[in-house]
């Protein structure tokens, strides 16, 4: 089994070394943090400088995971260009688009596929981290035109170890993705709370369920939710425009006929869309990454809403969702 | 104990019924639904039909309470006018300013004031009914200048006999509040769901805890979210037009600077806001009532986030919010 050196340990660097220890690799880790370093140190694990780190990865040929925040992703990268310029490399960043420029720009040498796993919690830090943080999350590695085979597959075999199930998508699809289902969230959140303490005291006397639910993500760290949005700007302007066109005619139909219909309804059929993936069952599906085009095949699981759940040689186990009538 | 007559026993009409009754009130009800009449007929209420129910409403002197939903309040407003034309009058509808006007246009000479209580529950009907519905619930009952002081305290002696606190507020109030609180969550929400759905498979593969929170009251039955934030058109357009300036505040700090961080902050600020309120000591006051503008006295203590939580003599036992440093 391939070993793991993992840069950053916080909430999900310490996770990732966690769940890569547990299924049985070799792990070291390196962090800014000294609490988090202390904490990874006080567990048993090996923590070595930065510089330490990437060279012993290049003499292991270990997969390399970036998992520090985005304003921190460029100097490790020039690290790894300096250190261990032809490692197998993936990330753990919540935005794919900014990750892969700098990749590009800083060690285009690395074998890379980026990676998000789409689990969190409200704690940060190595103090919060677990081996169990991945089970059955989905954890996107991207499968752009450019991404050699040989990357995605270490990428994809690292969060299947961690416990998750592995989305396949460009760097782009990502994006705007995780911008209507995660960012967007998240700014609409804040824009109901505001609109709301507007309202002043009666209104917050009032105020319950629907609004309770609506604004809950507003308690985030507002630091955190910042980092996340305004890392995913060109995404994120898509998203908002969607939804202030939405908006708007919502607005425009209420003031001229008064009734709401339309977006209600689209609202209640886009709610039902949710729950019903969510609740979905799951045919099998293989996918030869022998074949002609393995890349595109595996684009097409992401963009049916599947997942890659195991290998089996070169093939690779599929999960694609059935949806009742 | 001043009789109550209920018209409508749906979810909350028949809640109402049945909190009245358990506080030891004589009461009966009418209802246009065979269903939920054979149910109250069933658990040993007396139902009657619309016109012997206000005749005996008028006979009584009882206070009369439409539980009817929006559209089917003027017909009912014609009966009482014909039936019971002076009688004491409420309405649990959750919009207040078409039911004023419908009042005012229908049934001038009843002794009215507007009711809404704070409580619900996702299934509807009878069935649903409970007696403990409205326990430690809000319950606006509307105080405006032309308020009748003895049908506001009717109207709001059967709230706190059904367990809910009386916040008093204006007409006007409590639908620009509502709109902020109860009408634009759902708003949102439905935006939200459209904008995730359009995403297609991939993004509803991803979505999770913030998506969901965020979209879960879109679940709710269209007609019934139309019929009440169509109901309150006028305090829903202030309201989406508050939203849709801050949206587009945040598009264009994000577009021009790529920061978000006005808006977040806000949103997390009005998110701590509510939750102050929501978690709020409470420090008792009272209000003279034989004072000389009572009303305006009780408007203050819905305007600061309080209720009146009972009555001694000709005093109204107040509760207001003791919010954390």
């Amino acid at each position: 089994m391939r070993s793991v050196c993992v840069v950053g340990l916080g909430l999900i660097g310490g996770s990732v070394l966690r769940a890569a220890a547990a299924a049985g690799r070799t792990v070291w880790g390196t962090a800014g943090s000294a609490a988090d370093a202390r904490g990874a140190i006080a567990a048993d694990f090996s923590v070595l400088d930065v510089d330490s780190a990437l060279r012993k990865a290049a003499d292991d040929d270990a997969l390399v995971v970036i998992a520090v925040p985005l304003p921190a992703v460029d100097a490790v990268l020039r690290k790894v260009a300096d250190l261990a310029p032809r490692c197998l490399l993936t990330d753990v960043v919540s935005v794919k688009g900014p990750v892969a420029d700098a990749v590009a720009k800083y060690a285009p040498n690395a074998r890379f596929a980026g990676g998000h796993p789409m689990a969190g919690k409200s704690e940060s830090g190595w103090a919060a981290s677990s081996a169990a943080l991945f089970t059955e999350a989905a954890w996107v590695v991207t499968a752009d035109e450019e991404t050699d085979l040989a990357a995605w597959r270490e990428a994809a075999r690292l969060a299947l170890d961690c416990g998750a199930g592995v989305v396949p998508t460009t760097t782009l699809e990502h994006d705007a993705a995780v911008a209507r289902i995660s960012h967007l969230p998240h700014v609409l959140a804040a824009v109901l709370a505001a609109c709301g303490a507007d309202g002043g005291p009666l209104a917050m006397a009032l105020a319950a369920g629907s609004f309770s639910d609506g604004t809950r993500v507003a308690s985030s760290r507002p630091e955190l939710v910042l980092a996340m949005c305004e890392g995913n700007r060109a995404g994120l302007l898509d998203a908002v425009d969607d939804a202030l066109g939405k908006l708007g005619a919502a607005r425009g139909a209420l003031a001229s006929t008064g009734s709401l219909g339309a977006t209600v309804h689209a609202g209640h059929h886009g709610r039902a869309t949710f729950e019903g993936y969510r609740d979905a069952g799951r045919a099998r599906a293989m996918i030869d990454l022998a074949g002609p085009d393995p890349m595109e095949e595996l684009r097409l699981v992401g963009a049916r809403g599947g997942r890659v759940v195991g290998f089996d040689g070169d093939l690779a186990v599929v999960a694609l969702p059935v949806l009742p009538d």
